[in-house]
């Protein structure tokens, strides 16, 4: 089996499509060539549909799944990864590293394609690049992505474009919900990734993070998906190397960390005018940040889930 | 794939005959044509038999599996439904709505098979009739179905006796009680329907209910299992529409909304005389029933889980 | 499908190798014939290759997942364990009672070689020997089996070297860590056969226990994976029979049982001077062992999990 993620993820694309109305998603071929797959655009997509999406983003190379968990009183949803790549599926792969724009269309991108196009500064400290024929991306976006956006990833990633899959969700979705809160493990490594700790340190991951209900739009849907992160969000990472440099950076990996931290998203958010880039950057991780040792055998957790907040922004 | 319930059941009856011995369950030929398998009754079956069983029952348009809970400090499995066809999956195929009767024989038939008899009029409301050359149907049952049963529902369902495949185990069994407490989608489902509520409305939902211990007759494990969803069941739906209606409906959906609410079922069962149809019927529904509003992103939760009574129940 | 659970074994054997760089394991051709995988010694391994290797160890009669948990307000993930041949997977097949020694070489042997080796006793109680031309067995070890492993392997089973396959994982690795603790059913078991209880009631099994850190020695290893089982274990047992004989054994069954219970493993282990033998043989049993009476309905439960004892053994 080849660890390409985007060999991988073609092999999952297919199996999708092979269930397209059972999972609740529609394929569209492009003019000039490529394939779109709508997950909950005008298609309605689903909770699976959302595990598969999921999927297809970590490249194949973690597992996820639904399982019950339970706050406030109140049964809620989590949605589960484990990955034994964690920085291949989570940061080559997963991470919306790729602002899409394409005259007024604009989607944040995200999934295996991203390693093929390694334009990315991650890429020269993870590695990770791929030079393959055919390309899947996952976007996170309101609307279906026009042939130019095929044209413009095709040209970005030097293939054809006949060669370019891309799959489609709002964050105000069924299955771009569950994408989106697949994403404990890697918002833990992206922000490891920028206090400057080597990625090749993280060897397996376990992460957790608790299903919201779909927003009525998608700027509070992205306000409840990364509360779900920020405040819901469990991550066990195992690691190899020294103690002391866990012990130091950790107590900056949580959300907690931030100054920011406390209040729904959505209201910080507003608090800054909606400027995403004024939001404190190291709100973006999880609640709960565990690192496990593989080489002396010491756990040292920073953080905590904080019930209360989920609860104000998911039943608001 | 195809979106017919019987077809799909079909590939997953194939699946568990390949595994038979491994599940515990037995193929029998029966004289006429048709297949009878055996899941619980003289065969011995087992937990994942009953996960199958399930699967069969729900059409294979629900992903059914075990996890661990908790309740009064007792480890207790969970039996897990995830489905974004609800509808489909438990109305037109779970729901234990035909009564098959055939001289002394009486069992409570459910599966996909009801959807190409298609003579309750629940189907005038959602639609999902099926023509089908072959049909699968499950029996809640404590005794083999003979022969003549085999014929009624090829006769009920227009099919060749051949064509038909009957899989049954009792309530007081390791499967059949896994493939009972799988119902609590369903439950909420025909409370919702018996509201009148529009059954179009219910897009996604993710469902749990305690896996009770196999009770010593079938009487007491209906009482158990009755209990593990009305005590114990907690389903989520996702949902389209506006919000007035699903607070005006709510608080009459979990089985808390019935005067028969707060006893084991047994009591309440034993108190009506063992009558069934004097029994509120507003009392079968699962104890925590939320709706999310795709449209509004609002949440409604309704009922309580209630680990003393299913204490008493399990336990007792 | 065989019940063999050697062929079996080999099944996911293909497939596991089909995913060895996912897996993060190695294959290794032996001179004179045999196979010997790596899944934690040179190789890193990690948690689903262990998710993978507790199934082969238990020959494929176990459905074994990961999902998540928590103690003392920390995530921490459990292994879950589901059987309907709880008999023939965990005491025929997983229970490593097989101590191979070759030369200076020592590995703990389990997995389904030895019910083809059938020179344990335990085999005169519960049959399940087999007769087969290829052998599957899992070795705890911190060192890569010799050649002469393999020969001594083939030579006690009756088979060809070619025909012998042996994964390794050391204690302290991820996969072993993961194989180690889905022994939580495989534990209550061996206990219940030690007190003479008859293996033929025990119809199923499901079973939980946490996940520990990977420890800096095998050694701490031993102490932490044995604490996840005796102090976090919760097995629940489908059996038949009579009531008092369940009443009468339970007391004894849960590690609480011993009179060395409620100090972590490692410091009862420095208390015998680490002599395996003078530890009280009784400790080795889940925290909370559950009987469910087929027959009777009934449900006995003993013992409890000790979240302060697990917090101190994992996080010191």
């Amino acid at each position: 089996m080849t660890m390409s993620v985007n060999r991988r993820a073609l092999w999952l694309v297919e199996a999708l499509l092979a269930h397209a109305q059972e999972r609740r998603v529609t394929l569209h071929l492009i003019e000039g060539g490529g394939r779109y797959i709508d997950c909950g655009i005008a298609a309605r997509g689903g909770l699976l549909a959302g595990l598969e999406l999921a999927r297809v983003c970590l490249g194949d190379l973690a597992a996820v799944c639904i399982v019950p968990g339970e706050f406030a009183g109140r049964a809620v949803p989590l949605v589960q990864v484990v990955t034994d790549h964690p920085v291949q599926a989570c940061l080559a792969s997963q991470y919306a590293g790729w602002g899409i724009q394409e005259g007024k269309y604009f989607a944040m991108g995200s999934g295996p394609m991203r390693a093929v196009r390694g334009k990315e500064p991650v890429y020269d400290a993870i590695g990770c690049r791929e030079r393959e024929p055919a390309v899947v991306g996952v976007l996170e976006a309101r609307k279906a992505p026009p042939p130019a956006v095929f044209a413009q990833v095709a040209g970005e990633c030097g293939v054809e474009q006949a060669g370019v899959t891309l799959l489609a969700a709002p964050t105000a979705s069924l299955a771009g919900g569950v994408q989106v809160v697949a994403r404990s493990v890697e918002t833990a490594l992206h922000k490891l990734h920028a206090l400057d700790f080597p990625m090749g340190r993280i060897q397996s991951a376990f992460g957790t993070a608790p299903l919201p209900p779909v927003a009525r739009d998608d700027i509070s849907a992205i306000g409840r998906t990364n509360d779900a992160v920020l405040y819901g969000g469990r991550v066990i990472l195992q690691v190899t190397g020294d103690d002391a440099s866990l012990e130091e950076i950790g107590p900056k990996v949580p959300s907690s960390s931030s100054k920011d931290h406390g209040e729904p998203f959505a209201a910080i958010f507003a608090r800054y005018k909606n400027d995403f880039y004024a939001v404190d950057p190291h709100l973006f991780s999880p609640a709960e940040v565990v690192f496990q040792n593989l080489d002396t055998g010491r756990t040292h957790a920073f953080g905590r889930v904080e019930p209360e907040v989920l609860a104000g922004s998911f039943w608001s």
